[in-house]
Formats: C-alpha cells, structure tokens, sequence
C-alpha cells in the first residue's frame, strides 16, 4: 500500500478521470489530486464538484505528482505522453486509460524512460461525459486490460495494479496490437452501428415527426451509445481504422445477408441466423462466469 | 367498467400474452382467463405459474370469452384471425398484439365481422420470452398504438381502450400502412442492428477466445435485441420486407458513409456527423414529455 500523502496527477478530467479521482480519494490511496484540462471550464466544474484538489499546470503536475493518469482523446495521448516521459522521474508512474493502444506504443517505444508508463484500458463507461457525470463506482467489477506490461518497470506495474485494484477492477494482460483488433470487435463496432442508427432514424424523422413516439426501450438501449462524445471517438476510429474497417466490412457483409434473406421472403433462413445468434445469451453469461474464475488465477 | 365475472381469452401464452393476462387478473378486470398455446409445456407453464385459470382450445374460448386477445407470430395470427372472425359473437372483441399491422389488415379487410377486431401494438417488450417472461407492469407507461380505429365498432374500441387503460398504456392512433413504415425504423431496424452486431462478433470469436472478457455494458447494451425470439421475429422481418429493406439500404448507407470517413482518416468528418447524431438525446427525452403531453390530448 503505498503511504498516505500521496499526489496524484490526472490530466483529463470528464467520465474517465473525474471517476479514477474521485476514487482514489474516497479510498485514501491520493491525499491531493492535482487536475488539468484544456478546458478552464471542466476543470473549474471539477474543482467545484470536490473531483480535485487544485487545477495544475502541467508542469505543476510533474514536479509534484508521484502518479499521472492520462485520461483524454487518445490523439491527444499520443502527443502529451512523450513530453511526459521527456521529463519524468525515474519513479514517477504514468498511466493512460485510452481505448486504442497500439498507435500509442508505437510514440514511446524508442523513449529511454518508455518503462515508467503503464498501458492500460479500463472497459468502463457511460454515455455521458464531461466532470458531471464522473462517479466513484464506475470502474467496480470491471476489466482493466493492462497492454505489453514487460515493457513497464517493476513500479511502474506494481502502482498500475494497485491503482487497478483500488478501483475495483480485475486485471487482464494482453499485447497492444492484440487489444486493438479485438477491442474493435466488442467496443469500436458498438459505437458505429449505434452512431449509424441513430443517424438513420434521425434523417427520417425530418419528414415523419414523432416517429419517436414509437419507439421503446429497445430501440433506446440500441441507440444509447449514440449519445457518446465525438471528441473521444473521432480519434479512437482514425487511430485503429484499420480493425476498425475490417470489422466493420464483416458486419455490412452480414447486414446483406439479412437483406437478402427478407427479399427472398426466407423466413427458415432469417430464423437459423437469429437462433444462431441467440447464443450470445450464453456467451455473455459465460463471459460474466469465466471473469470471475480468471479473478482467481491472476490475484 | 366491465362488469366483474368477464372472462377473457389469451391465444399465445409468452412474455406478450402472458403479461396481458397477469395484469388484467391482478386488476380485476378478468376474472377468469382461459389460455391457448401451440406448445403443450408453454400451456402448462402458464397455468402453473398461476397467468391463466384453464388451458383451452380455441373453440372453447370463442365460446366463452367476451375478449379475445391474440398474441403470437404476425404470419400466425394472419392465419388465425379470419377463423375467429367466421366464428365470433356480435358482441365479442377480438384483439391482436403484433408488431407488424399492414399485412393482417389486408387479410380481414372485406371480412363481414372485421369490426369485432381492434388491430393493437403495444410498444413493451423485453429480450426475453415465454411465459416464465411474463410480468403484469410490463406495459406500464407504454404507448398502446392502435391501428384502423375507424374499422372498428364502438364496442370494440372501447374495449380495447379500457384495457390499454388498465395496462397502464397511453393510446396512439395511426394507420396500419403509416405503422409499418415508422416501426421499421424505430424498432425492426434495431433488431436486425444488434443481430447482425451479435453475429459479427460470434464470428470472431470462433477464433479468438476470451474476446467477450473485453466486452463492456455499451456492447451489453447494443447487443441486448439479439437475444430476442426467432420465432417472432422472422415473420416480422418477412411481413414487413418492404418498409425494413428500404431502411435497411439507408442504415447501410450510413455505414458505407463511415466507412469512408475512417478510410480518409477525416477526423473532423466523423466528429461532425457524431455531433449531429448526439441530438438523439434531446429527441429521446423531449420524445418522452410529447408524450405525456400527448396524454391530455388523447384521454
């Protein structure tokens, strides 16, 4: 554990690091959370909600943080995290909390003080964003992948994990390149098709209004992940574009099957592909199961 | 009000029929509710799980139930309901539940008792199914959408009104031809969006184990409909192939759009065209204050 007194630094400070703050405050691991954001007004909001104890510089926030988190476009990662590490400690720890990761890699991988930053993807989230909508729990019981941690210190790792463990998540390891194509799967092409449907309902509605009227619970838990902020995603589909696109190729390859299906009136068809895909129920359940056993093994 | 003693008719004993059933019991409405289903076990569910006093056939309930509520595949009840009709008393009400309503008016059209049917689509629902589904607040603050009401006698609508009253569902009133058109976008599309989502990612998945440890509540979230029930979904896809396939080729549309913008790396594009959609928001929720305002209107 590490002593009280501890600062720490997070840069970003909507969704992702308002809740990483409030947490280590709330379990005593940080004594003082200094904050930065490129806007004055989340990080006047931050302040003003208790989320941090000071808005800092980012120099500020090198001289005194013993821990920095990045937690903001990972466009915005890739140029602030080499200019960190320029001028770091040997035992400082800096971590980010992107969703692409190997772009990122790829900027530090020749940086002498590469092995004082720690990778990492909490799969955590809301729709929401902003300082607002931080909360302390948003991280409890869910997955911290931790990307090519043999390229990490013994510190830098250790503060990772314990950081991990504080805010109530479970470690995964995995390399970035891997993550990337994987995380593309079951988080990028989540994003697009909600996007992509909200958009569509939203042009038609032009000319057919109160269509929404009609809609449900399912079409709103469909479309929740339209509301999400383009700041963050607009970067993290140009950053893993290309898993992006192939997956996103699979996905219409599969959107024609179904239309062909409907224009052939095949109903056998059309019911062997959804029963086939009810096995999702399972997966996912299953999914839940083997978290908690994979718990076991890596603690 | 109905007098006490009304004995209704339940056809399809799943989440849809089953909820009607427990809700117009718990309320009084009902007091007896006869029960009719395909499936033998389903039958024996629902009466074990106290949703119907008696199984019945559909000759027994034609002969006892003032009500008769229809709630099973829309290519079944295509079948079914010119059968009720050949049969039914002058002061019997027949009412179906399904979510397409164009393709069963079409069949009852020139039926000498059409006016005995309300054609009905409640917008409730949940991604699971049979009668262990079943719950009486399912359509609580739901919108009851009924179709051709000037096709049915007064007795009937009235009836239908009631019970969507005592579900707890306001009532809207559309054409079926203007129903089928705007379900397509506000609800079959999300259906076939988060199955084809779903049997994207099971594709991959044959490959690369453990990808659903990566998953968060926003894959949760758009995947959920692709766990719903074939067997009520493939008729809906067919009945309505010509409004979904129109939709379909505009969703598709939007993903080719995307695609576009991710292979150009047009960040300001896709951010743009994210921004745009993040109105679904504030359309969701002033959606849901026309709603109630709707409510004074109507009641």
């Amino acid at each position: 554990m590490e002593a009280e007194g501890t600062t720490v630094g997070i840069i970003g400070l909507g969704l992702i690091g308002g809740s990483v703050a409030l947490r280590l405050k709330q379990q005593g691991y940080a004594d003082c959370i200094l904050g930065s954001d490129l806007s004055g007004e989340a990080a006047n909001e931050a302040l003003s909600l208790g989320i941090i104890n000071e808005i800092s510089s980012t120099d500020n926030l090198l001289n005194r943080a013993s821990v920095i988190v990045i937690a903001i476009p990972v466009d915005a990662t890739k140029k602030i995290l080499p200019q960190l590490l320029d001028n770091c400690k040997s035992n400082q720890v800096i971590i980010d909390m992107g969703s692409t990761k190997s772009a990122i890699a790829r900027v530090v991988e020749n940086h002498p003080n590469r092995s004082s930053y720690v990778a990492c993807h909490p799969i955590a989230g809301t729709e929401n964003n902003g300082p607002s909508a931080a909360f302390s729990t948003l991280y409890e019981g869910k997955v911290n992948i931790i990307c090519d941690k043999e390229l990490s210190n013994g510190k830098a790792l250790e503060t990772a994990l314990e950081i991990t463990e504080i805010m109530g998540m479970r470690v995964k390891y995995m390399n970035s390149v891997e993550h990337d194509r994987h995380i593309a799967y079951v988080s990028h092409l989540s994003h697009i098709s909600s996007f992509t449907l909200g958009q569509t309902v939203l042009e038609v509605e032009e000319n057919e209004k109160n269509i929404f009227d009609m809609a449900g619970s399912g079409f709103a838990s469909t479309v929740r992940l339209a509301k999400s902020s383009p700041e963050m995603w607009a970067p993290i589909f140009v950053e893993n574009s290309k898993n992006i696109l192939e997956v996103l190729n699979a996905y219409i390859a599969n959107l024609e099957q179904y239309k062909k299906m409907i224009e052939k009136a095949d109903s056998s068809a059309l019911f062997a592909a959804m029963k086939k895909t009810n096995r999702i129920r399972a997966v996912l359940e299953n999914g839940a199961k083997q978290k908690s056993e994979t718990k076991e093994l890596i603690n």
